[in-house]
């Protein structure tokens, strides 16, 4: 076998050895006429890989290769493909198809459609299971395959395809622009992306840490104010300040939320884009009534938004902080182990040298 | 002593005798210029009644007189006062004072006033804990006390003051009208209201309950659907079609919530107005991944919202759906243990008859 039949990725085969990486053939689903072949340059670590193979979000399809940040080259477009050409160097992110034809689709929010299909673990129709990205192919539907803008670098646009776009969604759905107070909680992989996204907007950002850390970085990236949450009563002159807050902490679990929400203006939003393993803190509905608060989450973004979402990096000249590690099974075993345990990753992990993993692809 | 120095009340004196309604004198609030004294006429039961006098809330100052749906007459108006005059029948809610000077007050969210002052149970600033409705006078500011249109009866126009207001000012932020699908949960006194209110704004009508008892109403009241919650898989045809819910149950302790936020709309939000005795079941940020959901609730309303209600009632002849109660010892003990035990109460209880109780007053 081999390509175009299958691709060849770093695998796992047990969750209870989550970090122990083989190279593996997988299959590639059946090609059809929207479809992209890309050959891969580029794939940001992100947590969902890591929650995916430590089995923190439950079972998965073994083995697995995961990754959902890609950058590569086109290398095979099917007959009624219009937005990319063979050659063109393009992203795909962490959903890969969607029935294009709900109410929710119709409606720009195809990262809600109930037929939806995640980049890796998830089944297509003919039961091909989707594999990721920490591999040498990807064969991807055109309406999630994204033509990547020439000014912004492989290894910086992957991380951009799921944590940036996760972020930017809410951000510009909450209405992050000019005027506007928006508090950043967990300066991680999302949380970078959101200090970059809301300064870029226009916004006035405050970076809230549980500790003093990654100020100097924070400020960095525009944002006005480093807020330590570890201080007794951090919240106490933030009363009714944000808009809305952000929320990328993946230590949720262990807040006290009261004190996050009466930092929020009447009818502010506490969102989330972590997903974490764990439960939210007990809540009472009587913690969001003095101020009319809400809490929530979301779900990636949509195609608009990611399209949005490059134009602004390119015109800005945005970039995502990242450290770039060769891809390789002990490459791949690093970066998930830095991931779980918050080593040191400032702030996002991309695995590339994918040419000399995989050989010269086209 | 004695009125204008003191009021009579039915009053509890401990927590744990929570039905056990004693007639006593408390002190009134020293008469400021904007306040107005109110002989009462009939006093809605609410909730809040109970959770205070039961301890579920906690604790509470002691004796207490709750109610805080109240109708009377005015008798004495302070010389600043410029919307009310003797004579007039007038209601008082569930806030009796703001600081009507920080942001949220300026700006129309004088519910939500660090300062603000909960009509029993709260200290005023010279110590004087303010005193409920089951009692022969209130001394209420005048920015918390709203003129009754003169087509809605006193026994009528008690309860929407906090029933009907907790659930308005939600509808009509949220956005309730012609186009809207709204979902009512929990058809008790806040929720029957929600079911009048959200039909005269033209929305269409769902309304959500445990068991089958309460239909008929339902549809009477206006709602187009009604769905019962204790059917197997009973949100599944329901998927995404919620652009907002309000929750008006009491035992939402006991909710599968994932359920109910599959019926919301992208974005949609599920909105708490009872305030329980017992924490929200337990949750995931991924609850909310499927469609972008939010989980809040609201305290009260506003000013203007108070006002738009009852020109809403007066406009479209809507009616309370209440059964009156004479005021006395038993009537009180009566009214709080049928609330608590949710006794057949369609859809709330008035307490009435004050004269015999207390004497006319003027």
């Amino acid at each position: 076998m081999g390509y175009p039949e299958t691709a060849e990725g770093f695998m796992i085969e047990d969750q209870k050895k989550w970090s122990d990486f083989k190279k593996q053939e997988f299959k590639l689903k059946p090609f059809e006429d929207r479809d992209i072949d890309i050959a891969i340059d580029a794939c940001g670590v992100c947590g969902s890989d890591v929650h995916t193979i430590t089995g923190g979000w439950g079972d998965c399809p073994l083995p697995i290769c995961v990754g959902h940040e890609v950058v590569g080259k086109a290398i095979k477009v099917g007959k009624d493909v219009k937005t990319i050409k063979v050659g063109d160097r393009v992203g795909v992110g962490a959903q890969i198809q969607a029935d294009l034809d709900c109410d929710n689709c119709k409606a720009d929010q195809e990262n809600y459609c109930p037929n939806g299909v995640d980049t890796y673990g998830a089944p297509y129709k003919d039961g091909t299971i989707a594999q990721g990205g920490y591999s040498s192919h990807m064969r991807a539907h055109e309406y999630f395959t994204f033509k990547i803008p020439d000014n912004i670098e492989t290894a910086i646009a992957a991380p951009m395809l799921c944590a940036g776009l996760t972020v930017y969604s809410p951000l510009v759905r909450l209405g992050a622009g000019p005027g506007k107070k928006v508090a950043i909680v967990g300066m991680g992989g999302l949380g970078h992306f959101a200090v970059l996204w809301a300064v870029a907007l226009g916004a006035e950002v405050y970076v809230l840490s549980h500790s003093p850390g990654k100020k100097e970085d924070a400020l960095k990236m525009g944002a006005k104010e480093f807020i330590v949450t570890g201080d007794k009563d951090w919240f106490k002159p933030y009363a009714f300040r944000f808009d809305f807050i952000i929320n990328a902490a993946d230590a949720t679990d262990k807040f006290n939320l009261p004190d996050y929400f009466s930092t929020l203006k009447v009818m502010g939003k506490f969102h989330n884009v972590g997903l974490g393993d764990k439960p939210l803190p007990t809540l009472m509905a009587q913690d969001f009534a003095p101020n009319g608060c809400y809490i929530g989450a979301s779900h990636i973004g949509n195609r608009p938004e990611m399209i949005a979402m490059f134009e602004l990096a390119s015109k800005q000249n945005i970039k995502s902080w990242i450290e770039e590690i060769p891809i390789s099974e002990a490459g791949c075993k690093e970066v998930v182990e830095r991931v779980q345990g918050n080593k040191n990753v400032r702030y996002r992990l991309v695995l590339t040298d994918f040419d000399k993993a995989f050989g010269k692809r086209s």
